[in-house]
């Protein structure tokens, strides 16, 4: 089969054996699989990716000397049952899941990651073996593409769930990405309001809009922060009246913040414009060393909550909110490539002006 | 009145003027004043802890270059009351307060640290000021001695009530200084077991065991990290078995991680220890910059809770416990000297087995 492989540091378009299905797989044919920014991470800085995986504790870790076919947000077709399956969605279904590969050696279960892995090849190519436990039937007509979303969706849906939102929490969004996006859209579904968002990028603002802020807001002009505080601190607030010392004046709101930008200095930029008792969950996978001032995060008794991926539950519901147009993924999808463009898409991604989220279609 | 006065990044009893009681306050005689590890850093570091608090947002802030009477874990007796006050608590009565001075003007509180103010003399003097409002009376005939450690025993108790404990919660308490022991105790009347203290001063390790740890480690022999997952994973326990993948196997029990010691590269070293969902509540008070990495805390979805002092509600619950016995302090206490020797016990101090706790009683 065609693929576009990560070999060598470089990303190049080459023919290779097709996958096969072990005990209880099946193989699709890849209808769509976005390229994330975890992709251009590797793409970039794969060897430092794979020494921080392996510090973490990851015990399959991809090797950057090797082959190894990107793509773990994909939407796909049923072409054909391995042994051990039950078949009982059938030849032609179309399916998400979430990207793992599980193969078992007696009690023992060798779990590879689609999309970082050299055994097996994520969705930039045009077949992937995938378990038949977790396939999930692509709901109500969807579209591939549209279900081809649900894995990033799925990261702020369940950064939303981690938040443990209360009606009163009024929500700062920094940074959105399609890893912001997600959140908003998640914060929309539980009714969070209001939802304040940052980002440097009036493309990435519109699409926040798009996605359910209710404010947003250009860093370069105006501190997030500010306006943030100005909407949970009731109107005159003042922390040394004495009527609010005694508990009896208004108090201010409870305060959220999501990280979703993931590069170092944020969480001192966080820590210094929050509010007392802020909940920061952590949703930008930062993966490099980074500092901060820990008196800030002490004297304001700040909670970080750190975040990674979702649980199979959570990823099903987001199929479902995708499905039932909770979330409409539309504006995020800003371009659809073949094989041919991976390359050129991973470059293409750099400008947030252009792009949030495009589709590799490897069968275009 | 004399006092141990910080003069000019010197520690130096003199004569000062005797405090005058603004409206609603008392003045009152200092029985007991602990030193605590903040009026070290402070004595060592004044010009950076002021700057620190100042960036922090705190409005009043000392000025090291004038002088500052240290001392906020005391006990008094009350000697005279001012203007406005109702007299409730009779002369000689003896009392505990939360270490604020709180003076009005208008529906403005100006709030001053007893113990970091130019303004207040703390508790390393024969006399204080304090608010009638916030006196607590000494119950049950608790010594005056013990009383004083209601200030560090309540840091504990708040960190222990942010921690929100489970019956199932296995707790790590790094670092035994008088907050990782207030934080044992705390733990102990929250019944929680087991309670697993790691700290590299043996003498500082018995006050563990005699605070209520069930284990106590000497990390330069064993990993307190391991020592305590061995106790939170299941006999035998594989992340990778089938059962326990599909949440039919026996599952880790949660854990609780007590950041006691407040240096830089705590933070990182905890992240690495740590398992899967572990909340870590973050009591020691580092003043420097800190760095971390990220990834270690995102693929392990920690939670750090940065917590600060304690609420008034605590404060005095903190004081019942001492008075009821559910905490028995006397074994911290390596020390009590009057206003001369104040200088050297700051010294001392830097010898975890010689000394816990030194109370300072200005009227020997």
């Amino acid at each position: 089969m065609r693929a576009a492989i990560f070999r060598k540091g470089d990303l190049v378009v080459d023919q290779v054996s097709d996958p096969r299905p072990a005990e209880g797989q099946v193989i699709v044919k890849t209808l769509a699989c976005g390229i994330c920014g975890s992709d251009l991470h590797a793409f970039h800085h794969a060897g430092h990716m794979a020494d921080a995986m392996k510090r973490t504790g990851a015990r399959e870790v991809m090797d950057p000397g090797r082959d190894i076919i990107f793509g773990h947000e994909f939407s796909a077709e049923i072409v054909e049952h391995g042994a051990g399956t039950a078949g009982t969605l059938k030849v032609g279904t179309r399916v998400c899941s979430v990207p793992m590969s599980i193969t078992l050696q007696g009690e023992q279960a060798n779990i590879q990651s689609v999309g970082y892995s050299n055994e097996v090849p994520g969705g930039f190519a045009e077949y992937m073996a995938l378990n038949e436990m977790l396939l999930l039937e692509i709901p109500n007509g969807l579209s591939s593409e549209h279900a081809a979303l649900t894995e990033p969706m799925a990261v702020g849906w369940h950064a939303v769930e981690k938040a443990h939102m209360t009606p009163e929490d009024v929500s700062l969004v920094i940074g959105c990405g399609p890893v912001g996006l997600a959140v908003i859209a998640g914060l929309k579904i539980k009714g969070a309001s209001p939802i304040i968002a940052a980002d440097f990028s009036p493309a990435r603002r519109a699409l926040a809009k798009a996605m359910g802020a209710d404010v947003v807001i250009d860093p370069a002009k105006v501190s997030p922060y500010a306006s943030w505080q100005e909407m949970a601190l009731p109107e005159g607030f003042d922390p040394y009246n004495i009527a609010t010392l005694l508990g009896m004046g208004p108090m201010p709101r409870p305060g959220v913040i999501f990280e979703c930008v993931g590069v170092p200095g944020i969480i001192q930029q966080i820590a210094e414009g929050a509010m007392k008792g802020t909940r920061v969950v952590v949703v930008g996978v930062c993966m490099e060393r980074d500092s901060f001032e820990p008196l800030f995060a002490i004297t304001r008794e700040l909670n970080l909550q750190f975040v990674f991926a979702y649980t199979p539950e959570e990823f099903a519901l987001t199929l479902h909110h995708l499905a039932e147009g909770k979330i409409d993924v539309a504006p995020l999808i800003t371009g659809r490539v073949g094989l041919d463009d991976v390359k050129s898409s991973f470059a293409a991604l750099a400008n947030p002006e252009a792009h949030a989220k495009i589709l590799v279609e490897p069968w275009r």
